[in-house]
């Protein structure tokens, strides 16, 4: 019995990797979240397949019981896919199912995804890092609420790009935060259904990118990088007519 | 004409995605930096192949070079595609040949790819996000030398993991900055030859770290998040006996 925790990617079904796309192959059962694409699904062969995704910003399955499920199919199957989108790791709770699934003798092996965080900006030709603009870049998730006491998020990153990921619904709040740190005219970028067909590109400064009508989900991402999309759209607008 | 700036991942061949297969299955042409491993080009067929990689730490060709090749490239065949390690815009100079070949009408597309920052992590079970533990990550070039004037990276990331990448050449320098700001018993972890079969795991603390002989390719990871692959380590050891 094994467990494989595969990255599906960021959405568009051909950003998955060659080795996930072994794994579901030889998967006897594939646990996953919500997909943006379910066509990632039809790598397998004969697999059940059971879903532990969220429903409208709720969990359908609390981490509990995903954990519980994970090893019960494990402990009866050869082979498990815990699929989930991005990379497991980046926001996935993936650490908290490998250290499950190990505490009960269960081998578990890794295979990354494309993070969102940097393939829904590459996709759409935003460079996270680009020489003489910027050497960091900071991924974070705006699901925090900054308001509630003994916060982690500090969001005083020293970083030239920073990347937010699940951050539309405290957008404004978090927003507010990062005003403390960098300066209000600052360009931003929400990135819509990233590497989808349906991709939509919102561009701004700090001070008024949520006077926009801003849809999860999405991405952030902040910092003079957006100022280089933005030179590349033009660019690209005027090669394709 | 078409330029298409394609991610090969962190190393393990397998680490593509499908997206990028099907660009070099296309390709006339694909201009490539080294790679961890040439097994990714055997996806071409009867493709030219221009390798424009560095030799032993130097560039072999300078980026200038560079761009004007992908240029008079895309100038004269259907399909280019520009193949890097990594994704092609983390550290990859993807931004200033995408700014090139556009600023000479040629379009170009994007296909990221698993950067090494979170997929070489990620392939050894350690998670660069960890609820309770890291809700933050940093990603940052150790190329600079942070004696030099006017450098651009100043260390003070507020975030609870940071990697480096291209880190092992300045990284007694780059640690003696990070621990004017970080616990010098922090916990780092350093991979060699990431995803790779001679993969290559040192962990320590960030005072004692460079007491171990570090070869490159490496990549450095700082953090509390150290300890949960520490634990996933022995966990494994014990399942595996």
């Amino acid at each position: 019995m094994v467990v494989y925790l595969v990255g599906a990617g960021p959405g568009d079904p051909d950003l998955i990797t060659v080795k996930g796309i072994k794994a579901l192959k030889k998967a006897d059962v594939v646990v996953y979240d919500r997909l943006a694409n379910d066509e990632i699904l039809d790598y397998t062969k004969n697999a059940e397949l059971i879903y532990v995704g969220k429903k409208s910003g709720e969990h359908y399955k609390k981490q509990d019981e995903i954990n519980q499920i994970l090893v019960d199919q494990a402990k009866t199957h050869d082979v498990v896919v815990r699929l989930k989108g991005g990379d497991p790791f980046v926001f996935g709770r993936g650490g908290e199912e490998m250290l499950t699934l190990l505490e009960n003798g269960i081998d578990v092996e890794f295979i990354p995804g494309v993070t969102s965080a940097i393939g829904v900006p590459t996709s759409a030709g935003l460079p996270v890092t680009h020489r003489g603009v910027a050497t960091s870049l900071t991924v974070v998730t705006g699901h925090e609420d900054p308001t509630k006491p003994n916060k982690q998020v500090k969001w005083n990153f020293n970083s030239d790009t920073l990347v937010i990921l699940m951050g539309v619904g405290l957008l404004k709040k978090n927003i507010k935060e990062i005003m403390k740190h960098k300066d209000p005219k600052t360009p931003v970028c929400v990135i819509e259904n990233g590497t989808m067909s349906d991709q939509k590109i919102i561009t701004g400064t700090l001070e008024d990118i949520t006077n926009n009508d801003i849809n999860t989900p999405a991405i952030v991402i902040v910092g003079q990088v957006v100022d280089v999309l933005k030179e590349s759209l033009l660019k690209k607008a005027e090669i394709n007519g």
